[in-house]
């Protein structure tokens, strides 16, 4: 498992390559390869729906133990069938870690009856809302010492629910939050990044409020937006649906969602959620006002544009930086075969191509975009195979 | 290639499984098997970008005779450089179909010029917004008879643009609207029916001023609600970025789409989809006021599911009607792997699995949705595989 764990606080601001974690809980390190943890067992999982079972499907297959309970004995049943875990009990005191998969709602209530039947487990939770769980922790937890609790958020998911659609690999390269406090125990905090890291995830860490800011922009946001444009539909005649591409089911893909779950979602994060809806209000009649001035409406889609191109270009935490090699495009259609021939042999990995104009002199160009670093060895390499290479 | 051709007009509202055409043809054909007619040639596609590149390969693929042009002519030799067509001139008068693929802007007069130029041709475009050509076509025309004009869109594209992405796979299966008038010969509608359905598209038909509202339901809208999410990115701290899922990048894909050409989509359709806007605007205000009462708000997410439900649910035309056939989960993971190979051994194709419970029995439902027609033969094989059926 490579490691990968980059720290973001409010407060601080830290990003790394490995770990920098909050002075508060004693620990700093830089060098990744110097952190080993490794997740102690028993692991019980409450909660077997999509991620839960998910968790216990990439966790059994890195050979650690694993229970299941689910208060709904189908889900258990269906989740174990499908090589999650087990049903068998063991003793409370038996359980090293304990993850809370249920439902938002119900997600503090579990925490702190969990906290207390099992004394020797590290505590988390997979809830999309962090701050919503600490305060209910915080009001409702009648004085039980939540420092075994450490927040963490899978940011995985599908528009299916449930653990029949459950999949050792939902979590790889996707971001895991762990949101530590400082009343948290630095070893507590390390056995919730190494849950992440035997399930695939690169580990993000923020506290609540952040976390929280961040998931109303990236998740509850668009979400809300895939909501809109789907309840639209209502209007529209049936057979106007038949024109509809992929474009719309894209956009409206995660609509198909369970509701239930998004309402708890959304409600416990409503502050958040309802300063992104507002901004997107101001937006929306900020684009209404641009309808019919070509130029104004353009710039609007550019921004919309960048957006969308910021995040499509980030792969994991990553964004390649790249540069272009312009090649003449030959003047004959069945030269075109050789030239991806000889771009594939340079042995360079493109990360986009275009076809460029150039008005002045009527022909052509390939514009070939590749990793920064790889630019001039495929540009040598054209050079060498006889291409015109613009520079 | 399967016959598949049905018939939406404002005025009219008829749908049918062959061709009812508008009685102004004079063509009435109900049997499709009846309709026999191939595509002449050969045919000039003008503008090789990724429509007109994809429909040359797939024409080529079925082996008619393709010419292309470009104004640049760089696209024009990377798409004949991917199999398009030809880049060998004809004589004017040779050519039977002229296929219109230019930029938005430039459609109307260059079906104008295409007319003039080619006596003996069917011309079509394949422009997104239907109304603004032709009244473009009707005051820039200069008198010029339009009747050898077909205006039809096919529904197909990608965030991608330029020959390079073609496909002669583009349109299989996609809908392909065809907007004939009344002052259309049917012999020539028919030419680009043929056309479609080369392409291996389900031709749609429907005048111009339904298809535009049409488009602005199910793609204009859709692609501002994916650029206003992607757009409020802007506020966001890069490294909230990190926790983007697949949710945001599915909602926002389309947002990277080119600029120039959503920007005259849009001038071209701004009545209709001003109405689009504002009826989200008006839809926003109303989720806003929902935020504080979950169960209202949740009305107003059921909405939003149940409209991307039936989009997800229509596959091309036809929306597969279901019946849950519900197995009780035994009570042992590991014959759950026996019920899997049931159901697959029953032969039955299923459309969606879920687990249900029942709380006053404490025992897991698999309630498995299959088409209506299939659910007897399922649910008596589940029997005689000895599983507890709920009927």
């Amino acid at each position: 498992m490579k490691w990968d764990c980059s720290i973001v606080t409010s407060r601080r601001g830290v990003t790394s390559d490995g770990w920098t974690l909050l002075p508060s809980w004693g620990l700093m390190v830089t060098d990744p390869e110097s952190v080993k943890v490794s997740l102690n067992a028993p692991v019980l999982i409450v909660g077997a729906g999509l991620i839960g079972a998910s968790i216990g499907k990439a966790l059994m297959a890195a050979g650690i133990d694993v229970h299941l309970w689910d208060i709904d004995r189908g889900n258990a049943l269906v989740a174990a069938g499908r090589g999650a875990g087990t049903l068998d009990d063991l003793p409370d005191e038996a359980y090293r870690m304990v993850v809370v998969s249920t439902p938002p709602a119900v997600v503090a209530p579990t925490i702190v009856e969990r906290l207390m039947r099992h004394p020797h487990a590290v505590i988390t939770d997979t809830a999309s809302v962090k701050g919503a769980v600490l305060s209910e922790l915080t009001t409702a937890g009648n004085g039980v010492d939540i420092s075994r609790y450490v927040g963490s958020h899978p940011m995985a998911g599908t528009q299916y629910s449930g653990p029949l659609t459950a999949s050792e690999e939902l979590f790889v390269d996707r971001t895991w939050v762990v949101a530590p406090r400082t009343d948290n125990r630095h070893d507590d905090v390390a056995q919730v990044v190494a849950l992440a890291r035997t399930c695939g995830a690169r580990v993000v860490s923020m506290d609540a409020d952040e976390h929280d800011r961040a998931v109303a922009e990236v998740s509850h946001l668009p979400h809300l937006m895939s909501i809109l444009t789907a309840a639209n539909l209502r209007h529209a005649r049936a057979e106007h649906l038949s024109l509809a591409g992929s474009g719309i089911r894209d956009v409206t893909r995660i609509a198909r969602s369970q509701t239930a779950m998004w309402r708890q979602i959304l409600t416990s994060n409503r502050t958040e959620v309802r300063s992104q809806l507002e901004a997107i209000r101001d937006d929306l009649d900020d684009l209404l006002s641009r309808l019919d001035d070509s130029q104004r409406l353009e710039e609007f889609l550019s921004v919309g544009q960048a957006g969308a191109r910021k995040l499509a270009g980030k792969h994991g935490h990553q964004m390649v930086e790249t540069t272009a090699v312009v090649v003449e495009i030959p003047d004959a259609p069945g030269a075109l075969a050789r030239l991806f021939a000889d771009v594939e042999a340079a042995g360079v990995n493109v990360e986009d191509l275009s076809v460029e104009h150039d008005p002045a002199r009527e022909v052509g160009f390939l514009s070939i975009d590749v990793a920064t670093d790889r630019a001039d060895r495929l540009a040598v390499s054209m050079r060498d195979h006889g291409w015109s290479v613009r520079s």
